[in-house]
């Protein structure tokens, strides 16, 4: 308990890019076309065929030459006899069109030599007379463009074209098209491998029923949701005593970032920071932040470490600046998780100066309203606004009226 | 390949109705606190205590009674001696402070009866001359308001307080925040069961590398992505040949919804409709909507059926207004994946009357520009494509200048 910060006070900004230090390259790997969806493209795609790679049928009907049809109308209808058919996907070569005939053809199938557009089957009849089974003859009744209700090749895209641009995240249709260009694998960002230690002996695991004095872990729960928002994928969840042995075993859990909360601070049941101080470096204790003040950040053993409060909005807080920046740069992602929308103050703020803030507020009327009853122990006060508003250290005080960034808690980031 | 299509051309509004028909009420399920974030509240969450349910430290420090330090400065300090300490989740009582004396105690630990306030441990000092050990003794040089880094019984929230109102999409937070109440199962609304039914003799499997006018299937991959975004959950994944046995088989999958991509026209091999007809109802077959006309809606042994238009954008823009809708209604969600932005169309946009038309657009400087070469087969259109406009079957032209409705492929809903 005794107070022993002796490290300077870093900035947020200093922290900010200790983060960005941590993360000079981002890993690659290849995942499978149906994981794909969600994940950010390490590399440009670049198609290596025409898409189609033949002209194709854009309906059900008749492949037709359409020189054959010029004549046709209702009161001089031309008859054809079919000489077979046409499925799309056929093996080998899609044949020639006979001259003075015409072929079955599905959507999608390939045209056949000599043939220059498909009539559609609802504008075709079925000849009242004919010299042979009825159905081997279709009457036309009238002409159609060259090149009418046909696909040519690399309609959809070319051999060479990029697909799809570096650095996106992929939607449900980009892994559509993927697919249809034959790619099976797909150059992704590798996720960020996360530990969450949840430490204090006063804990309750998450889903318990406390008593008496008795506290239940908010933290784990969130920080598990956090993660796997952002990207990361969480290989440890570990809820551990306030033991120095125990604590530094789960410090070297096998992830790229361990997300320690609690016990963060300089207390004398606060092991972790000494633990990151000896067993590697702790380059950041305390951030000129409200809440999360006590935030440690460093490395060990080749594992990023980021000690966050105990304290549930100041473990959200520096979650969201610190650890989950982490996570969604090495996943290729922004920043922040939340869309900002740019909104004026309904009252006038007033902040300490050379301290951030990060400031719950409402919008209710396209105004923005700080949420008075805003301790760092009032998780509510982060369930009840509808984002958060950073004040950064150079500001005393913002008037009323005056426009400020809010970031949404219920509009995520997607592109 | 004979059209055979006899029922009635639907509007997208009666598709929609039939739709929001098929989802009276939502099922509901509990789930463990730790699974919770991203699923919907069944029901609102009313707090069964306190929290916390007393008196905490807010800070590490001393506990104290406030009278005592009265007269404490800096050339008058008042010593007093620490009788114990308190931790955080202590059992039982939290015992009381004898007069004239300090606790020691950390943040988060009840309040010891007879104390009133907590002095942060670094406004205090360690005496210089006391008689007995100097680290029994502290010393104060200011005076403390009563209630001063004291957290009051339900300053989180108190007994009966609504935590999360039904329907709300639960945030990380909202997770912290339910398990800190000591909630350990959440009532949510169930996931909608999925099977992807994927046919087509024609289609290469996702992740296969086609050759001659061999095609790759897109659908699949692109519906699993769909489903998995809208909190569906697939319990079947098939591909299937263009045999009616092998077709009625798949509409039985065990599940609340079962989606068919491709053979949904009335062609000669397209067998979903007439199965559908056959051993259940098919209200719908044919919606007046480009694309994506050939979409069929229907029921068979309990399960909801939706036949998807092989053709990739109709499979995804009928999947968008129908089936996604679906899932997303049974999970609690809105009707639609995307955030809307309202923007002017940059040039005039003419669509045939009596149809809704799905039209592919791109947003460049704030303006709304619709992708010219957007036929049903080019997937590529959506990947181009920052969003879409829907124009309803009564509108035939929009100016340049008006503003539209842009549903944003790279926007989410979220909350």
């Amino acid at each position: 308990m005794t107070m022993a910060v002796t490290n300077r006070r870093s900035s947020v900004r200093e922290a900010w890019e200790w983060v960005d230090r941590q993360v000079p390259h981002r890993r690659q790997e290849e995942v499978d076309v149906r994981q794909a969806a969600g994940r950010v493209l390490a590399s440009a795609l670049i198609a290596t065929d025409d898409m189609p790679a033949f002209p194709r049928a854009m309906m059900d009907g008749y492949a037709v030459r359409s020189s054959n049809l010029a004549a046709a109308s209702g009161t001089n209808p031309v008859i054809l006899p079919v000489s077979g058919q046409i499925f799309p996907g056929v093996q080998g070569d899609a044949g020639s069109l006979r001259p003075g005939t015409v072929l079955r053809i599905m959507t999608g199938a390939p045209m056949p030599s000599g043939a220059d557009a498909v009539v559609p089957v609802e504008h075709t009849g079925t000849p009242t007379q004919v010299a042979g089974p009825r159905h081997d003859f279709v009457e036309f009744t009238r002409p159609i463009e060259p090149g009418k209700n046909v696909g040519p090749i690399g309609e959809d895209f070319r051999q060479g074209d990029e697909l799809l641009k570096s650095n996106r995240r992929l939607r449900p249709q980009d892994v559509g098209l993927l697919s249809s260009a034959g790619v099976a694998r797909v150059p992704v960002y590798a996720r960020c491998c996360v530990a969450i230690v949840v430490t204090g002996d006063e804990l309750l695991p998450a889903g318990s029923q406390p008593h008496g004095h008795q506290i239940c872990d908010s933290n784990g729960p969130m920080l598990e949701a956090l993660v796997q928002r952002d990207g990361g994928q969480i290989v440890q969840y570990l809820q551990v005593p306030d033991d120095p042995e125990a604590i530094l075993k789960a410090l070297q859990s096998p992830a790229d970032l361990v997300i320690v909360s609690g016990g963060t601070s300089a207390g004398r049941e606060d092991f972790a920071p000494d633990l990151v101080r000896q067993h590697g470096r702790l380059d950041i204790h305390g951030v000129a932040m409200r809440p999360g003040n006590p935030v440690g950040l460093g490395t060990l053993e080749g594992r990023i470490i980021t000690l966050l409060p105990g304290n549930p909005v100041a473990c959200l807080c520096t979650y969201e600046f610190f650890a989950g920046r982490l996570i969604r740069r090495t996943s290729g992602l922004g920043d922040w998780a939340y869309q900002v929308r740019i909104l004026p103050l309904a009252e006038p703020m007033e902040t300490p100066l050379g301290r951030t803030d990060y400031i719950r507020v409402r919008v209710l009327g396209k105004q923005v309203h700080p949420i008075a009853r805003s301790g760092a122990s009032r998780l509510s006060s982060t369930t009840l606004a509808d984002g958060f508003v950073i004040v950064p250290e150079t500001v005393a005080s913002i008037p009323a009226g005056d426009h400020v960034h809010v970031y949404c808690y219920d509009r995520l980031q997607s592109g």
